[in-house]
């Protein structure tokens, strides 16, 4: 299944796409897509509900926002140097264990939403990721084995990064990564049965029609599976908590002549089963 | 006004303490002490009723559970090495920025709860920080000048971190900082006209009954109004987030025989203003 949001900022009404790619309500199942909804019952009830037919159609919602997939995530933890061309690509080592750091989940925006350059800014850069949705509490898993089975399912996501910030005004990353819309997240929140190997998956990414990044999350060093299990040595993932899982080879930080992104600039980027988002940027 | 909330997890009811230390209770004027609490008038209201002798004894509170000062914050921000004392028992440099980094929000609990030691966990350590509770969006301020009217108030805060996970795991700190329960905050929040200068405030904490740190916020390399405007180039501040502004020297990592946290220890917290906490701490 394909769940999104349709509607305003903080006024999004929960939605799922039909066969026939017709945008059903789900308001008489849930307030949202969100942390409550996901570890309850809630995707077994929309799928009963779909088959039965008994879904209307949300009216005007071809002409409407698509928010976040996902309601504003309890946290949002971003892996680093997970594709070993990326990591090459930035002159970092190939890293011997999962690099993780977080990202406010205030930057969680809609996929089609206006992305702020920050004031100040040279050196804002995308990264197309393939951010996995929490829909089981997973803490101290015993192998990644059991790791699928705590995924709600998958979303295109685009971890904005200020190069600058990030590097060289901090050693810690996190200051670049944590800059107001720096995460538009969707369309959709794609169910995990309907993705199936979350480790086949192509994705892509362009700047102003112009082929940017283009990977597959084949290449991950560490896969999903792995990335569950160990964040979850860690920390409690939460349902509705979202992991964006790194990015392949092609960001501007890793081109010889860096063609960060300046407003005006669009950014497209899609993954394999998930479906196609776009951003403009725009100055802060 | 020293704000706080009683009652178990999930079901905290907020309450304010009288000049003669009595727990009164609030929930007439609010579901909670959060962002949306906080952005309105709440506290003028709360002063307002306070001084009319409107409101009630919260029942039993003195025998219930205190929570953390603040609902779930959107997000909690750190900032590293913000005492030269303490930057100095670490081994590292004095940062010519202040360091920032972020810590899961979920970590947040009651500042007498249970602390759990991740599995695995052999360098857990405390950091007793002031942190800030932000009232006002603050977003781009053009100077620090502008910064504390965007405060709500202040609360003791323990930046609890596992230093392997922190610092040999993983050279972004997250990995150490975001384990469950490693934020305890609280007993209240204490409201910026009460606290006066956040820089002229003692902090200690001691574990087991020994004195291990004993500072001032007047030796911040970064004072509070520096940090609010500071972040604020870099983040959108909201209502309900959370700084914590850094630890003065003491913590185990920069003893000589690394006394780091072990199931039964109890740290104790002070502020001078802001009340105590004490912590045991036990195997997750």
């Amino acid at each position: 299944m394909k769940l999104l949001r349709v509607g305003e900022p903080g006024r999004e009404v929960p939605a799922v796409l039909s066969d026939d790619d017709r945008i059903l309500d789900l308001s008489a199942l849930t307030p949202d897509i969100d942390g409550a909804f996901l570890a309850g019952d809630g995707l077994e009830r929309v799928r009963a509900a779909l088959a039965a037919g008994e879904l209307p159609e949300l009216a005007g919602a071809a002409e409407k926002r698509i928010g976040p997939a996902v309601a504003r995530p309890g946290k949002v933890v971003c892996i680093g140097l997970n594709y070993r061309d990326h990591a090459e690509e930035t002159g970092a080592q190939i890293p011997p264990r999962p690099v993780v750091f977080m990202k406010a989940s205030y930057t969680v925006v809609g996929p089609f939403d206006t992305v702020l350059i920050p004031r100040g800014s040279t050196k804002t850069d995308w990264e197309v990721e393939l951010a996995v949705v929490i829909g089981r509490e997973a803490r101290y898993l015993a192998s990644p084995d059991e790791a699928l089975a705590h995924v709600a399912g998958y979303a295109v996501s685009n971890d904005v990064s200020e190069r600058e910030f990030q590097l060289e005004q901090s050693h810690q990353w996190d200051l670049g990564k944590s800059c107001e819309t720096f995460n538009p997240l969707g369309p959709y929140l794609v169910t995990a049965d309907e993705v199936g190997d979350p480790g086949a998956l192509g994705l892509r990414l362009s700047v102003n029609g112009k082929l940017r990044q283009d990977g597959s999350t084949a290449s991950m060093i560490f896969d999903v599976p792995y990335l569950v299990w160990y964040l979850s040595q860690y920390m409690r993932l939460e349902p509705g908590d979202v992991i964006n899982t790194g990015t392949p080879a092609g960001v501007a930080l890793g081109q010889a002549d860096k063609p960060y992104l300046r407003a005006g600039d669009v950014v497209e980027l899609e993954i394999d089963g998930l479906g196609t988002a776009r951003q403009e940027f725009a100055a802060a």
